[in-house]
């Protein structure tokens, strides 16, 4: 049997629309300088979509920054992993500002957040040992569960009682086994933007023998007193063991980082896969991230902004009957329930005819029947682009309640 | 028990030596423009670690183009997947040259090399399905073999019979299996630098129903008439159904690139977990590697020079006695014999009194009492850095044979 024939049967869950939808609701391009509104199709649409929460990715700061960054060491250096020959002053020094915000001893640069998850899940959970996770953890983190040749248990999204369950059957095993359990999950989840159970599943620490590494890839930046992240936020950054964070949202640009104790940092530099075989976080990123931690520490009138924006199309939503869930972070979601023909001409409307551009899921990444609309607020937000998109969401729920949406076939392109 | 405190009780095999090492051979900082010559400790060494083969790393034009790129969109363009979020035309455009250029129908942009062929293998690869690879491939190859849910052959390195009879063996498995099989190997081995056997694994199609991977990570700009890699190099560039090459090698920069038939390569755009759950490649990279293609197709004297060095080094090697293994591409192994401490002593000789800076290999990557130097001849070295380099070569192992290294202990730092 041809192994590839048989793939091509079906493009899976996403790829089976890719007909209609490739280049708008897959693969669209957002044009012009990342902001509040940016060019889809040729036309100014208000965007939600980006990750961009403190408007860093174009302060004039960053823009500079980045422009001397290459101009001095160019996008090529260094070359080769950062074990081998890709190691600089500027990476520890950055690691070294990046452990002091974050509170930990110290910090390991990664040239990639996904695969860097990866490879420390990997690095750390040998065949003896039991992994116990929460079931809504991001992709790296299930790759890197999926590496793992031992026991695994997972826990229901967010739940403590559930969590301690799979403590107690983890601790079982771990004594006959005779390895260590390491505990995954997130500060703030990415889908529904509710705040992972730190506090309290830390606390379990004084009933079983664990380890736990949090990713804190949305709550980096937007949570906590002075955007150190979620731990900071619920007083508990002291019990996490392990804390990571991408670059790749409040940060603006690429890479992540994973802090701890330097023992164990220590060990993870020498033992990463992804790291010891791949290149270095290339230096302009390494340059351009010490200047976006500078601002993110020493502007927090950009995260108190995000939180103004945060908290007006929050109440908006809310004041108008929609359904945002269970979110105490940036991260807003809405629920709604309608058919995929329904969310295709609702969506649709939306950015064609209100000129709000956010994304969307439906079936199959969400059960039959519901819709899931993402707002990422962003401290570059206004006013007027609260406004408007509240009028829109409104506008549009109506006719989604009043069946107009309800039509055989939407044309796409 | 602790799972960090059983990880802490060794540092794995080239972190217990850590204490002594770090800075020097592991983690060393090269510094100064990348090039021939850098700055190591204060002082210019003779560098032949770095994969920039053709010079491009500090070329004129490329430098201006990263400038350009980071002028004009700045480090963070695009944000978010390139599904969600991540698109532009740019991206678009080099995957059409890509396409082009290594004569395949389409090409998907990789936000990583490393993660890249990870989730390809992943997105390919079901439970029923078989993996026959090298035994030699690289790491991250062998990570996505490690995600595989189902069988796994392994052929001896570069054995074409070995690799047939693990063909024979995965046919009779997919009879009853009711899957396919997936072979997986490389163009150029990037420790001994021989190239994979490619012609003839692809001969044995005409008897076996199977697709190939290869990563040419390390032939992609270096092999070929055209530099088209090493497809191109043996005449069966045809035969591989999914070519695979980083970009931070000869492109000097980062990210890659998978091309094949078109709707394969649709099927991936819509499959890869580690591309529709992270960022796209940033667009200064899409503009940067741009400059370079267009530079790696329009001026085949960077590959002559490259190919010039590249004889002149090997040759002086062999006519001094040294054993350069099976290598017929510019990765060039020096093999020898000797204990950790005289390799480190000869190392340090080399690096310190002759300026020597090249990569080593000792025991466990390697088995007890063996040594491989590794030296990676690029466009830019010049006649009088191979003279000096084989001149110390020679002076060092007439030590190393003399037992002039034999010492108890070498102090590092």
């Amino acid at each position: 049997m041809d192994i590839f024939e048989k793939l091509l049967k079906s493009l899976g869950p996403i790829g089976q629309h890719s007909d209609r939808a490739h280049g708008y609701f897959a693969f669209p391009k957002l044009e012009g300088e990342i902001g509040n509104r940016m060019t889809f199709r040729g036309k100014e649409k208000i965007v939600w979509s980006l990750n961009n929460y403190l408007g860093l990715a174009n302060h004039p700061e960053v823009r500079q920054a980045d422009i001397d960054a290459v101009t001095q060491f160019g996008l090529a250096y260094p070359m080769g992993a950062r074990m081998m020959s890709g190691n600089t002053d500027y990476h520890d020094q950055l690691e070294k500002e990046l452990s002091e915000f974050v509170q930990k001893e110290d910090t390991m640069l990664l040239n990639y957040g996904y695969q860097g998850v990866l490879s420390a899940i990997d690095a750390i959970c040998g065949r003896r040992d039991i992994i116990v996770y929460d079931a809504e953890s991001h992709a790296c983190i299930i790759d890197g569960v999926r590496l793992h040749p031992g026991h695994r248990y997972v826990f229901k999204h967010n739940d403590v009682a559930d969590c301690e369950k799979q403590l107690r059957r983890a601790t079982e095993l771990a004594k006959t086994s005779g390895g260590g359990i390491f505990l995954i999950t997130e500060g703030v989840f990415g889908m529904g933007g509710d705040q992972g159970k730190l506090k309290e599943i830390i606390a379990l620490k004084d009933t079983y023998d664990f380890r736990i590494l949090v990713d804190d890839a949305h709550g980096f930046g937007t949570m906590g007193k002075t955007g150190a992240g979620t731990g900071e936020e619920q007083g508990c950054q002291d019990g996490i063991d392990l804390y990571f964070s991408t670059f790749a949202k409040s940060m603006a640009s690429i890479g992540g980082f994973i802090s701890g104790n330097k023992d164990i940092i220590t060990y993870l530099r020498y033992n990463m896969r992804s790291q010891i075989f791949a290149k270095s976080l290339p230096m302009p990123y390494v340059l351009g991230n010490l200047k976006r931690l500078e601002l993110l520490r020493n502007k927090p009138e950009l995260k108190d902004k995000l939180w103004e924006n945060v908290r007006k199309i929050q109440q908006g939503l809310k004041d108008n009957g929609f359904d945002i869930g269970a979110t105490d972070t940036p991260v807003t979601p809405i629920y709604m329930k309608g058919s995929i023909p329904e969310a295709t001409a609702m969506c649709l409307d939306l950015r064609e005819n209100y000129n709000v551009f956010c994304s969307i899921v439906v079936y199959p990444v969400i059960p039959k029947g519901q819709i899931i609309y993402r707002i990422i607020p962003t401290a570059v937000h206004t006013d007027e682009d609260i406004e408007l998109t509240l009028k829109a969401f409104k506008e549009t729920k109506a006719k989604l309640d009043a069946k107009v949406y309800d039509v055989a076939e939407i044309p796409l392109t």
